[in-house]
């Protein structure tokens, strides 16, 4: 990856006529819809990605299906590319802008269009916030499951595009697997039902193949999602581990041991006391290595699965287990690791959000290497992740106002990504591949399996109008990174390993 | 649909030339792997849609990958249509073969690769039945959970190409949510991974693409399965009712009041007394409908939700509410679902057995629905179906030498399965398009969304030479549909319903 701006999109896009297309907006939308001086733009320049800043030509905020229709037919017309956004938390820049391009923003398509308490769906606009379903339908003593860090703040229609997880999705899973149905608008402006409110549909499975696709194979204007009953009671119980690895391990005990729990989650030393100092959630400040472990279901169910996992925890060489004594004491244990971003920006001038993801046994392992690399860069990391899932959050702190420690950064976040893929893992778990990891794909795919990515992205977009230059890259930009990059020295090192 | 034969695919493929094809693979392959000779072909010019078939020109059977991409670089050079095949149980003709193509059986690709029981994944090939999977990882308390009723013969091949289901996936899901990671060889022959060990996976979702897609954007040769712990313990409650709607009611109660069962199937009347009849499973032979609620779990959670279960429905108002007393009567409850087919197979010359899927809650109304049309067209319908899911089994029963009954049931068929588009369901649940529902699926989407499917095709398949002129029908075909089938009264009256 690289956290300096560079040339987006290796698909060459004339210069637009910002003036023709601002005319044709006129027409369709109110004035108030059509955002194009470079004050008002500013705000969309990047996304939570912020290394990445690009200006785009114009900003439409449509109000209706049909407006979004509208603004894709005229940008087809033109040929302009078009950028899709909801409220720009994604990690990976999969929201950046074009200079000569539209952003489209559905922020304002935000109504909860219908509860069904019945069938356990929701039927919702892409704009609305993933925690305002879960608000909108706790009268019906139901909940959206996926529970992404940001999910205050981010949207439905982000979720799609970026298949989001959360502390949930070991039990819950991610998006795709909590949505029913999506109303796509083409690039060509047509609009179509992708899946069925049935549990399955005919067809090839395009529901799937839209989610996570970043924005590049359609608009994504309604979606219809799964809802789950809210559990009786939850609970979690908190391990201290003197050794990183040894709670990697306990991970796949407690998983081995066939308890799937809601949450499973690891902080290491850095984590864990940088997260302390900050929310006092009463964690084990001594410790190499702490785990969350939550546990969901009826009340003889969670208090049957508390003592397996107790057990299980105890036997991994766990030096402390600690159960939360009331609801206030589960709550804190959750706003420790649920504000380890911020800590660990408290306690360094930058960080950076790697989100490898490995097969769970192989996680003993992946944080030994890590340490090593961490020693080898001379760059500090902070292990906070999804344990349970083998999805990987490493921070790597630096500073960027000491000469040559981003470029020490990026080159490590390259190593640690190629280390997952090299035990059988990937370069992102729930944050998409975007313009940060866009060269990791040359790792992760032979040139074939990007040949067939590509064939899909013309069935869809021949003239690569949505979202250009992000997700998949062109084979050209695969040999200069094989020729320029980090990649040989580093890949052949870990295939070693 | 259509029972009779007809003209399988409208793409035309020109006559194929038989010896040069026979000299090609004689080069690359065994003599016992290649047939030719009518009464070698005979087993193979039908799948478990016996009114469809057609010899195929050549059937091959390789027992290696490199040999399976040997033999796609032959059939593509020469353009020469391929059906892939495993042991032809499919009920949608999907295997159906093509007078001038190759029938590529994946029978002998029948390895179990590898077992991972921490990472709770096994490797197999395209050709190890369904069974055979929980059978090898039992030793380590572990099981294949997706349970299609042919699971001792079915191969996970076909099981991926169809997206199979079972009695449990409504608590498990169906195929594609117990997939990791395929191996495919492309009809180039090229071989290509998709999906991984990990979590997720970046780039398009094609794992979800490819399963489910019928044999036509790839040969699948390697399957990475996830596997489950055996549950501690099942149980299973049957309930008797004296109205079929009453009992599709009490299906969303069940749901409703927070218990999501591992099984939970119906029977009606007639399927109820055909199966007695046949098993002597123990079923209340006076009710109108009955359900089986199968929970499963650890012993306390079994004991607690078969207690929710029966009261919800003694609330639902069922007539007889009885909990298996021990394992031998839980085995015969089932035994009679699952030999409900060849059951009613005994009361009538023939059956047809449907596919359609519904809305959960739109339950009671299409039964109300299908039992008018039983009645308008005078033939028996049987139901047995996965409830939980919503997804319907009628049998039609008919008797084929009776003049122009066929034909009746033909259009029986094809309007019970347009109710169910009609209350927002699908044409399929488990068995897939092929043949038979091709023509459905111009009632099921439109013709844009017909479009995008046939893009995705070209992406993968640019010349249709896998499995051509199943799963998706050309715009031709559709429109003859709309002006001669049963399609335009029919569809017209469910809406207005």
């Amino acid at each position: 990856m690289s956290l300096q701006p560079q040339s987006q999109t290796d698909s060459s896009h004339p210069i637009a006529d910002k003036q023709g297309l601002l005319s044709a907006f006129r027409d369709i939308l109110p004035d108030d819809a059509i955002l194009y001086e470079t004050e008002d733009l500013r705000p969309y320049e990047c996304d939570g990605l912020s290394a990445y800043r690009q200006l785009p030509l114009i900003v439409v905020l449509p109000r209706t299906v049909e407006e979004v229709q509208q603004v894709m037919r005229i940008c087809h017309a033109q040929r302009v590319p078009v950028v899709a956004r909801g409220t720009g938390t994604g990690l990976s820049g999969g929201a950046l802008p074009l200079a000569e391009g539209v952003v489209l923003s559905l922020a304002r398509l935000k109504s909860i269009l219908e509860i069904d308490p019945v069938n356990r769906t929701a039927r919702v606009q892409p704009g609305v916030r993933n925690l305002a379903i879960s608000d909108a339908v706790k009268p019906y003593g139901l909940y959206y499951a996926p529970d992404p860090s940001s999910q205050i703040a981010c949207t439905i229609g982000g979720n799609i595009a970026e298949n989001s997880g959360g502390v949930h999705c070991l039990k819950y899973g991610l998006t795709v697997h909590n949505t029913l149905k999506l109303e796509v608008v083409t690039v060509e402006g047509e609009r179509i039902t992708i899946g069925s409110d049935a549990l399955d549909s005919p067809g090839y499975d395009l529901l799937a193949l839209m989610i996570g696709s970043e924005g590049m194979l359609g608009v994504v204007v309604e979606v219809t999602v799964k809802l789950l009953p809210m559990p009786e009671r939850a609970q979690v119980v908190l391990a201290a581990f003197d050794d990183v690895e040894k709670a990697g391990t306990a991970v796949g005990d407690i998983i081995a041991a066939g308890i799937i729990p809601a949450g499973l989650e690891m902080m290491d030393s850095l984590a864990i006391q940088a997260a302390e100092d900050f929310v006092h959630a009463g964690y084990p400040t001594d410790a190499a290595a702490m785990l969350l472990c939550e546990v969901d279901g009826s009340n003889q169910e969670v208090s049957e699965h508390i003592l397996a996992v107790r057990e299980v925890l105890q036997q991994s060489g766990a030096t402390e287990v600690r159960t939360a004594s009331d609801e206030a004491e589960r709550l804190r244990f959750w706003q420790g690791r649920k504000s380890a971003f911020p800590a660990v920006g408290r306690i360094s001038p930058d960080y950076y959000c790697m989100d490898g993801t490995i097969p769970r046994h192989r996680l003993p392992e992946v944080l030994k290497r890590t340490t090593e690399l961490s020693q080898e860069y001379d760059l500090p990391v902070a292990n906070v992740f999804h344990a349970g899932d083998g999805n990987m959050h490493p921070l790597i702190l630096y500073n960027a106002n000491n000469p040559g420690e981003l470029e020490r950064t990026e080159e490590l976040g390259g190593r640690i990504l190629e280390l997952c893929v090299s035990v059988g893992g990937t370069i992102t778990g729930e944050h998409g591949v975007g313009i940060e990891k866009i060269n990791q794909m040359c790792v992760q795919f032979e040139p074939d399996e990007l040949e067939q990515f590509r064939a899909v992205k013309r069935a869809f977009d021949p003239d690569e109008l949505l979202n250009p230059g992000k997700g998949v890259p062109t084979p050209r930009r695969c040999s200069e990174y094989r020729v320029l990059g980090t990649h040989n020295h580093s890949h052949h090192d870990e295939a070693d390993a």
